[in-house]
């Protein structure tokens, strides 16, 4: 089965988790809303009268299923492609993990959007200063250390079992984003998560994951994402 | 099985999802943190150095199961106890449901902590007051409109499929939420949302809803949770 992806065609926002899973996996896939009248077919979705519409992209059609919300769409490939466990405790507790991603990647965005996402970030500059030191002094030490913590009494190979799972790849993109978007203070705090650096250093240099990062699939970090890098907020 | 249900014992919170699927369901269970050294508890799970700790409250023990996060939790409950459909497709998608529900929440949680979640209120009441402004303007009529709108196509009574499930109990609690939170604006806002006050007024007069909005086991909103009525707030 050829996965269809919709996810906005620029950025690699939250479409990005669901990416790096489908490339892993080496399914076979379009990234639809990258292609000809893309975009347009992605919001005619979008606008169904019928079927499951999703409320936001990425979504993700699988034969007769969209299927909508990126941990959602995870928790859907996970098990098929290897990459979560397959009993349900085991994959009930992988989407957990992937749940807790996704509230800090809302928290991450935040930071250069704390007033809300329909205004531009050049009107809300001062409130984004303050929102980001208290996500610095309070949020990613809680949430990494919280990562940080499970890797290793999980034995420092992967967050979950024994295998790879699509929690490992979103930690890749955790410790990428922020790598990009916060060069300077990431680079302080990185003693502080050994574990993860080496989990995403690994993930990186996958075959599958090696080989999209370095194609033109891969769409570059820019202002337009969740992790964006204003010098101004790197502290 | 007697499940035990761990959350903030003063506040309805995101607990308060779980906690209608539980009392609709008429499951047996203990709101364990609301108990003696019932708190304590709560965080020594949290703190567990081994299984599967969850990165924050509410979470669910049901036999040697810890679950975490509102909607995986629904997830777990809902086809076991009848509020979802069992078959794959449809559990996706009122797990689809609820995840944008989740969004939703952070949002109305981000009204009145714009600047973080570590910070009281009165430092961030400026910003308060423009998230506020922009979460009526833009936000509240994209994500209930959307509701609004699938309640309507799937023929008005329930959000998914021809029964009641945990989307529509969450639908309940997002409309009795808003105007506890904004009776001012959710006034003005509800002529163009009849189908969502609708189910919510069918919601609230089912037996075991009924009874236990009339328990002492509902918790009544206040300024701590999700949910707060600042009347600087609401316009």
């Amino acid at each position: 089965m050829r996965y269809e992806l919709y996810y906005w065609p620029s950025i690699q926002g939250r479409g990005e988790y669901v990416r790096l899973a489908l490339e892993e996996a080496g399914a076979d896939y379009a990234d639809v809303a990258r292609g000809k009248r893309g975009t347009a077919a992605m919001m005619r979705m979008m606008e169904a009268k019928s079927g499951t519409p999703p409320f936001a992209p990425p979504f993700l059609k699988a034969g007769k299923l969209v299927i909508g919300q990126t941990a959602n769409i995870l928790f859907y490939l996970g098990s098929r492609h290897g990459l979560a466990p397959k009993a349900e405790a085991g994959r009930l507790w992988v989407h957990q993990l992937q749940l807790t991603v996704t509230d800090f990647v809302a928290e991450i965005h935040d930071t250069h959007h704390p007033l809300g996402p329909s205004l531009y970030y050049e009107d809300q500059k001062a409130p984004a200063k303050k929102r980001t030191a208290e996500f610095w002094r309070e949020r990613v030490p809680k949430y990494l250390g919280y990562f940080e913590r499970l890797l290793q009494e999980n034995g420092g190979a992967y967050l979950a079992g024994r295998r790879l799972t699509y929690a490992d790849l979103s930690m890749f993109q955790l410790v990428e984003g922020l790598r990009y978007a916060f060069p300077k203070r990431l680079k302080a705090f990185e003693r502080k998560i050994p574990g993860l650096v080496d989990l995403h250093d690994r993930v990186a240099a996958r075959p599958n994951i090696k080989a999209y990062l370095a194609s033109q699939r891969r769409i570059a970090f820019n202002e337009d994402g969740v992790f964006r890098l204003y010098r101004e907020l790197d502290g």
